[in-house]
């Protein structure tokens, strides 16, 4: 379905659903990019949405590789599953549930995608390092100021080193009947850290 | 030297000099992704600066593939080549000279990146629309309106669909002595097509 080799599917390749939402193209290549993924790691992606993040990882990490997804809300687990199947993607499985209580289960992770924490951010970071092996990467996604705020103060208290913090601002451009504008959308925050 | 198989190597890996351009890595792992590289793909890095973009390309298409960097300035031509030198990259070729003279000169590419045309931006993209496979990506980057402009103008009179503009604005974090603050970079303006 996806035969290229570089990541940044176009979102209108994937399955939608209103109120499940969707890591943008751009935004998304972003966050691939920061894991450092290889062929053969093992990723979680928290929170997993529509599974965009999920397939661009599996596609990186290939069949020697494993993705588990993780969601609390059935409609971005079916969503995901769904996703899978149109790219078909085997290296995936999809968890509904709790991130806390899923997490604790999974066997240990190169890379930790966390796209949503449900407000127990500091929680789930801490419980994301002691699965992360050393030199893995964690790579959150965020949207609201208050769970920034939760992963600044969190993230210098455990061990990780070369922490990266970056806001990206993407517009798209329209036509109007005069000519060419740009539409801004909302700023994602992406902080990054390597596991010492 | 990279031994990740997603693109986004860090800025600071990167062999500098104070009057040639990087494309920052953020700006540049879009491009890889809008570009849709595959492994074995001929591709052109039209005002390679650093080398960077071509250096990430050159990972993508790997060693069944062939990656042609141009720039018209001596000291971004020798840069381009001890950045290839430090990351072992042995499948590109460096190019000194005037861009409309050289590309008449290369084979047919899958994707070509435009990081520069001093001027030239019309006479430029038509010439590698000509250059490019059916199905070939083209990306160029631009930084001033006037660029922009002549892209957006030009674009859409050649064979070209599914034409892509966004402005991507990256704003990374420094530490102040009472907390954490976002620096801005410019807006980095990236058109992408597909060759019909």
């Amino acid at each position: 379905m996806w035969q290229h080799k570089t990541p940044g599917i176009p979102d209108e390749l994937f399955e939608r659903v209103d109120d499940v939402p969707i890591t943008k193209e751009e935004v998304r290549v972003i966050q691939i990019s920061k894991a450092r993924l290889s062929s053969g790691q093992t990723v979680y992606d928290v929170g997993c949405g529509s599974g965009s993040i999920s397939i661009e990882a599996a596609h990186q990490v290939g069949s020697t590789g494993k993705v588990f997804s993780i969601d609390i809300d059935p409609n971005a687990v079916e969503l995901t599953k769904k996703n899978l199947e149109k790219f078909q993607i085997s290296n995936v499985s999809v968890i509904l549930g709790n991130a806390m209580q899923k997490i604790s289960e999974l066997p240990i992770a190169d890379a930790i995608f966390i796209g949503g924490t449900g407000g127990e951010t500091a929680e789930i970071i801490k419980l994301c390092e002691s699965k992360l092996k050393q030199g893995g990467r964690i790579v959150i996604g965020t949207i609201l100021v208050e769970t920034l705020y939760s992963v600044l103060n969190i993230i210098e208290k455990l061990s990780f080193s070369s922490v990266d913090i970056i806001q990206i601002t993407i517009s798209k451009s329209r036509k109007t009947s005069t000519g060419t504008m740009f539409l801004a959308r909302n700023p994602v925050t992406i902080i990054s850290a390597t596991k010492i």
